[in-house]
């Protein structure tokens, strides 16, 4: 199994965290985000040229997507599990990690940044304030959900950690990259901070991988 | 079971699709996003004020989020599937699914064109020209995985529908509320096409909904 990341990604910081909770090492392949390395040979591996990449070991076009390769992990690699047995739980689960995947993250990522800077012309404040915008409404909705249901524990859905915890854990240090703070967020930063005591998160942090540094 | 709905909502009509091909008829109940009904009494609902909701019998926080639903119908009603039996094929049609409900979908909805307009004070052209842009990006993303992969059939994975294909339908419809065509992505139009064929895809359409009107 090969995994193709790089320290600045959110969505494959997602798919380390999946990875090292499941007890799975693949081998790595770097891809510069920051030096456009996704625009050469790496489209051939994901036309969309984004990562994260997972190759299986059986071969074949590589898997995409950080939601559906850790819906993958978690039906390959049952152990631990990610998501709650009852479907209501399962539910609550991928609709909390779709916050952050699909109404959250997408917002901020380089070609957003790039399309507003460069494309629409608009200044770097600009550019920072939309990203601060939706990182801070899709904190606060986290925290309104979190904070309202009952199914909420020392994680997200209950004590055990799941795929909510690995998106919410994404979206607050994703967030930190732009000045976002969660204090204002109690809920989502003791979870965050609960999270984040646990090794297999911690070490997949983006600030922990080779060739990270402290964003400008 | 009572579904949060309306026909601008392409969210909500990817659940429509699900419920209609598993056999599933909800109570309904209409959320007027035009004249900004989830800024009322619906956010007890949904807290992000965003529709699609999914009541239960059983009562409880409603489910949220179109991709937490669809998995929630396709494993508390499992015919007919709407994914694959194999691990990497199911990967291949969450992330299929993914290109479009994370990558695109959430780049043109209401509260980012409000945004743009609004905050950001660019011209109705300029927002226009935002959306076609993710819209045809995404478009392209899709042609060019489903063209390249053996897997792809009748319809986006083999021969049956999935939640790719309901993805790709709400993607293809509501790209043409925006003008962006689906003719220079023959894979892509031969499936939609194809899909549009089902009943149960053709009445959940969005214009055949109450209330619907042609796109300005």
């Amino acid at each position: 199994m090969k995994l193709y990341t790089f320290w600045r990604s959110i969505a494959t910081f997602r798919v380390r965290m999946a990875l090292n909770l499941k007890g799975i090492n693949p081998e790595v392949e770097y891809v510069d985000l920051l030096k456009g390395h996704q625009h050469g040979d790496y489209k051939t591996v994901n036309p969309q040229k984004l990562i994260p990449a997972l190759v299986l070991d059986e071969g074949g076009p590589p898997l995409f997507q950080s939601m559906a390769i850790m819906e993958y992990l978690e039906e390959t690699y049952p152990q631990p599990p990610l998501l709650p047995k009852d479907g209501r739980g399962r539910a609550r689960v991928r609709g909390l990690s779709q916050v952050v995947v699909s109404d959250a993250h997408p917002l901020s990522v380089p070609r957003i940044r790039n399309y507003l800077t460069q494309t629409l012309k608009l200044s770097h404040d600009q550019m920072h304030e939309w990203v601060r915008h939706w990182q801070v409404e899709a904190l606060q909705t986290l925290e309104t959900l979190l904070s309202r249901d009952k199914e909420t524990g020392r994680y997200c859905h209950g004590d055990a950690i799941t795929i909510a915890d690995i998106c919410l854990v994404g979206q607050a240090v994703g967030s930190s990259f732009f000045d976002v703070g969660i204090k204002p967020f109690p809920t989502v930063e003791r979870i965050v901070n609960t999270c984040l005591e646990n090794d297999a998160i911690a070490r997949a942090h983006p600030l922990k991988q080779p060739g990270a540094a402290a964003p400008a």
